[in-house]
């Protein structure tokens, strides 16, 4: 049996990924591929309650207590869902990971903030797991806030940010991205067809699969 | 403005620290401080609501995840309420910290395997605070099995736990207390009146109060 494949989906607010993702599932699959598709924050039962609590509940988290909710939810999904997917063989594709929190907590909520890009760094190393590759898709703000706008869906404490943050959130993950070239592609999905960036995205895992 | 306090009441199951903690809060205004009584998991609005997730949720967290939920609610009790507090001069009383952690997580839950211990350090590490003294109220099992079922009250996650894992924890405890014998002082309810442990304990603090 081969072994499993897991694969990252990132990127700011309205850049395209759950299109991306559902297209990425449906091409795998034609191509034969046990996949499983999965997101953060959630993605196990007790990481969703998480995800529930910290998007959407009454009583903010001090920063850093949010971070350590975020790798509660991800220690949970890693241990029970992801980990057995990947021992059984299954592509896992999922939508965000810990370049998130270091975008989204590290970058926008503490503005690079050397001791908790530490903090974050030190719980992913304990995770035992990164990702085999991660696709950072990116589209100008503008683009992507006007897709948000006409979304209509209920917006969550991170789509309620403002501007500032947002811009902080895409540096934060051009940084990172050149931190990890050999594991990030950034795929620019204003200048490419919806077709184009799935087609590229399913070229480079096939490419990988062939050599995993 | 004299500086903070921060006292721990640490303990199996069943061995009177809530009635201990009531009790010392009454003893500390009536010597005319100012006293800030909280408990752990919780303390603070968001830590509640992961204190609920995690001791009567439906799907339970992977080992690992538990220890990192458990730290989210701690850093946000510390930023939100004890530092906060101990800041404005006041003596805060907690019902359980880290050092619980510890008994329950690393040595009842994980046996006291050291790359969970090492998690829990560190994590603790990072907080920033220790507390000023920690009274860890001890009584045989058996008489804390036995007030346990007198209560009456609904059994949490823990409660509901066999007897070996209690067993471990208790010896968790004692082993905790051995490597931090400055901090923590070990309190023998059961050979000792309610009204006598609780004279210990306020004759400790305002001893250590006449120092800090």
């Amino acid at each position: 049996m081969a072994s499993g494949l897991f694969i990252t989906l990132e990127g700011g607010e309205g850049v395209g990924k759950s299109t991306q993702a559902r297209l990425l599932v449906d091409a795998l699959r034609s191509h034969g591929y046990d996949v499983h598709a999965t997101r953060e924050p959630g993605g196990s039962p007790a990481a969703e309650a998480l995800r529930n609590l910290m998007l959407f509940g009454e009583a903010p988290l001090s920063t850093r207590a949010e971070i350590l909710a975020h790798f509660a939810a991800r220690f949970d999904h890693v241990d029970q869902v992801i980990k057995p997917a990947l021992a059984a063989g299954q592509i896992v594709l999922c939508d965000r990971f810990t370049d998130s929190t270091l975008a989204y907590q590290g970058y926008g909520r503490s503005m690079g903030d050397e001791s908790i890009l530490s903090l974050i760094r030190m719980l992913d190393g304990n995770l035992g797991l990164q990702p085999d590759r991660t696709f950072l898709l990116e589209t100008p703000r503008e683009i992507a806030r006007q897709r948000l706008v006409a979304r209509k869906a209920p917006t969550d404490r991170y789509e309620q940010a403002d501007e500032a943050f947002h811009a902080r959130v895409i540096a934060g993950f051009q940084t990172i991205a050149g931190q990890n070239a050999g594991r990030i592609r950034r795929v620019d999905t204003s200048s490419l067809s919806v077709e184009d960036v799935n087609s590229l995205i399913v070229r480079d895992i096939l490419a990988i699969r062939a050599h995993v």
